[in-house]
């Protein structure tokens, strides 16, 4: 039985569905959930209310939040930092402090693609945060993020599975950009591939937008047009990501790796009448 | 401060964002969120885990998990039942079951709206699993579902920003039916109204086209072509939503609700350009 | 030469092409087509005048319209009990009410995917009525209903052709759910098959949502609301029809059942370019 | 009490529709219709046979098919030529023929509009034929053309309620190009307008391009690719058809016209919450 | 080294592109191309101005401009007759006044295809001529008539190559119909070849509704619903032209012809991976 | 009359239609262009062929290429040096080179947003170009940059026809950034206006994604995949400016400028019925 623990600080687009993907139908055996979250902040008061779920004593821990630098993520790791972690989050960017994380033992998943939200009062209201979300996991569903970030998790899990615990565990150490996500799609089709990555290029883009209006602007008007903008792309992206998935449907092809029940097992499948193996 | 803890046992479309729907800039002064999670499962035990949560000491609980008459949120509800709590789920549709629920104390919000996935090895993957979340956010967060949930849990904490706190607390009790959802939604075109509603009837609808792909059907091709069908009506009215939220925006008559920062009044505005009053 | 006689009382959506699916080019040699029709209405007087067509002594008839358990359809039955006559309605829906059909020797084909019209002075005009059947027939010819009443007819025709008559005639008993229509409707692609399916579904979901609008409704805010989200889901369905006729396209799979100009055999094609066997 | 006689000969788009547009919703008190039929086929035996109906002494007939100058048609108005009596068809496109035809005392509309099927069997079945007619449909009920027909065919009906009988009845004389068509369509907004104006002129182009594949294309190869660029030509009209409408229905603006019950008059409105004046 | 002269009188659809598609990514060795343009007039006084490219003393030389009997064209000519020279235009369309132009030694490709624009100030700015020409060059570029036009100066270019001159150059003379153009485009779907074919002659059709627009019209509601007809019906064969490709695209058949960057030999592919061969 | 000649080294999107913005209908009186062009090419001596123009003495002459950092465009500058030249390129990017520019006498405008094709043997053949340069001009067209080069060359021809010449003649200098153009569009809505952003945002990056494509990459698949990509991500940007500009349409708020026939005064009009004024 492994115990995989999620923590959750604030929300990434992948926040969503991160505790589900290793178990899609709720049937897979020795494999336990747990998850702790503090909703939309993320600041030091969260931070420390994370701690509860270290006694559960989970095999390996999964911390998720936007912006891994800031603050409260940062002192959430430190209370983290003597079990297996992995970081998920949208940064940091910079290299070095990608190998500061790997050096202080975490491992991590950066997924520039998993955008920025128009996070403004004069913007953003539940329903057009809810919609955005909607938008941004069409994107990570279909054109492999969610893949890459389910295969590396069951990776862990194979390991406690095997019998490894702590410092043996083998982390990943990823940056999960366009390139490198749409290798996990499994796209069939090149050219439903090379809409999936042009979606996730538009996805990465759309922080490039959002980031100086969330920051940086003041204007009504100059708010409100770019983050309209920037929510604009990213349905853009995701319109195009139906599409790719579409052209795979219309071909008979769309891969499919549902985990077996008994012992989780990744089969795949291609064919929509196909047995998965 | 009000202080929200929220319970999810399993997965439904909601589940992906309610943590989020009162503080969807995570800027909302004076509200604390937790959240204790179990992944897709929801047995017996990790019903008796959620207990953890109850220690924190909310003013009052959220508890969200698919079919609340099975036996896991059954027991879960046993640990929460003196202290304010709230459930929301896809279920009980009987009204003798609901009548008990609210003798029992419980407010409750029954969306028979949030769609039941097509969980089943041969069909489901974590890929399919998320982007189908997708297409349920996109109908819930533009047809009224959404803003429902964020409106009735807003009511609660002014009350508990009032001063009131246990039994004193007064939950909603609501049958979340297509026709009472869209009248949430803000539509100001009927024809937008309209699609609104048609898709809310086809998410409705989904859970009759999978239940039985769920529970009854065996035969691979039956089952996978069931799913798939239930999975495309999904689809379908995820991009009726889409539709109608554009005939909105092509009119600039959004309706958006942000909360102020100081005090997390509900704010409203239509026009993009205007600031929220 | 088989004659074959139509009688239609009221309208369907199937009564607008039902006497042309045996003799689509207008060429087939051996077949004689005759049709009384009672326009919109379908009341006593209208069934009586249907008395015009037994003179012509077909060989057998088929009588179509709405709600075959209505005051109408069921005088005009009275009238063709003693020859060989096949009812196609979108009801009776209840079993021992189709049993009762067969005990007095008629056929039926009993179409709950053909859609319920919002018939509602405050939003139906003839515009509106049209279009609406237009959408009506997408989803009936592209899955599977379109060719179930054609095979079904030509299945008795053939009878006919082989000497048969009367009492002697095989006709059809068929509840024509989505599950049945989809399998005539040919699909090779299965997830064109599931859109088609989908399709159905909705069409027979329309019905669910103007029932009320068309018979308990009163409130104009309400009409045109309920009638609209109908009309909205029809449209819908059309569409899903007709991404999965493309998809069939995309793949040069289109299935073909042509008429031979002799003797009107059943010939097939699926590939654009190859000739009809 | 007005009775009106249809007689169909062949299959026209706008045969599917006819004899309804004047009771849309089968609830216009004073209005009688018989309609007699011939299914696909238009010759001479046809022809002899629409004598039937002439018994019933209707007010006036309106006889619809295709080529109204074919031997069929031709033979239909000898039996016809002593009763008031228009003729609805795609053609004579000649003046003089149509000059011929208003001075044997019918009354005509000719709809160059309506298009011309690729009725081949090397492409041509009856699903296919059912769904080119869906899509020419939706274009004949968006772009003025059922208006066009229904509210000449009032016209008519008025003055049988005024009294006037036979030769008195003044009967329409109309040439229906798309610019005189989508004059009735009651479109608000001009590109909407323009979208149907488009619509009618690539229906009327249909037929320019069939009608070689019809009557003159031997080789496989070029009578599936001509007759299927046709239909998909039709596609395209009924896919800005529904553009069109789609715009009228996002400014809440499209004009609708339903008959009152009693007495047939015509209310219009056009905000879909409004009652019908 | 080729010497290739271009001389742009007006502008035409194909005029946009024509100097750059015999070598598409510049890289071509063995090939010099000028152009000489008088923008959007084509007077008497740009006609004389042509002269002016003449000096440079190319191979051959291509003159393309609407219209190729109006007076400016035609003085144009006048220019040229004694040098190798191919007139490119939407007319003549009459067969003498083309063969007049091969008797006076002109090669041609007469691309009725290439749609006339909705050139009056009450409509056309230069935004909607831009828009326009977009729309045009999708089709053009899809469908076939890119290539041909490609094709064909590759023919009279490799007759360069191997040493011919002058009068010893054979000319193309090509009347380029929808059913000529679709023969280039390479499409593999025939379903993508119908809706090709259809989008060409839904371009040649633009011209039929514009020109009354353009020549004859007065009043400002009718000029400007027709132009704009005319432009909704180029942009609805556009669509169709794209949705074509992403038949092929959806097929990984899409047919390519690349330059070879030494000798300019035309390479072909289909599959998105494979090397031009 | 103001002589304005246009100097074309290799292509842009722009290059198609910029010796057209100012005549869009080519009625206008008082203007005269001429263009010199060098086809796809832009070396040293396609640079040296350009003093041809010269002689023309243009009021002010236009030269557009891509990056006009390269040789042949900085070789072509030195012809140009001493008459009023307006450069207009993708770059340079950076601002000492556009001060460069500036300080030498030139004026610029640098269109970051005209996208830089993906040009690879292995993928471009002249039909993808061709296509490529269709969404570029239809981002460029409905986005403001076509206006803002329209606008800013007529007021350069106004200072001509006020009477200044040469170094007295005011050049642009303007870096055409997505926030600058989207404010030449036009658009009424601000959804439309954020579509558009979010356009011009997408064509900007589609050269990043090119660029290592044609200039770094190597490997058959990636080339082609990530060129693929950079394609449909412009697909993309064509399909949400076209959904901008049908807001537009759908409230008949389309802003047009067109030129007055005699002297070229910018009229305006919005309504589509209504007389430029």
């Amino acid at each position: 039985m492994a115990k995989i623990g999620f923590i959750k600080l604030g929300n990434l687009g992948m926040s969503q569905v991160i505790d589900l993907v290793q178990d899609e139908i709720a049937a897979r055996e020795g494999i336990s959930v747990r998850v702790f979250g503090t909703g939309p902040k993320m600041g030091k008061d969260e931070a420390a209310a994370t701690a509860e779920l270290k006694n559960w004593g989970a095999d390996f821990y999964v911390m998720i939040s936007p912006n891994a630098s800031a603050p409260g993520p940062t002192a959430a790791r430190e209370i983290y930092k003597d079990v297996p972690c992995i970081i998920i989050s949208d940064g940091p960017t910079k290299k070095e402090d990608r190998e500061a994380l790997e050096a202080a033992g975490f491992g991590f998943i950066i997924m520039t693609v998993d955008p920025l939200i128009g996070a403004k009062t004069e913007f953003l209201d539940p329903v057009e945060m809810a919609s955005f979300n909607s938008d941004a996991m069409k994107v990570l569903s279909t054109c492999g993020v969610v893949r890459l970030i389910q295969e590396e998790l069951d990776k862990v899990t194979t390991m406690v599975d095997e019998g490894k615990s702590g410092k043996d565990l083998e982390l990943p150490h990823i940056v999960a950009k366009p390139e490198k996500c749409i290798e996990r799609a499994g796209f069939i089709n090149p050219y439903a591939k090379a809409k999936g990555l042009a979606a996730l290029h538009m996805a990465d883009m759309v922080a490039k937008i959002n980031f100086p209006a969330c920051f940086m602007m003041k204007e009504i008007e100059q708010v409100t047009l770019t983050t309209a903008a920037g929510h604009e792309m990213m349905r853009a992206a995701a319109q195009l990501a139906i599409e790719a998935r579409e052209i795979e449907k219309a071909n008979d092809s769309v891969f499919r790796q549902p985990h077996a029940k008994k012992g989780g097992r990744l089969m795949t499948k291609t064919k929509l009448y196909e047995k998965p193996q």
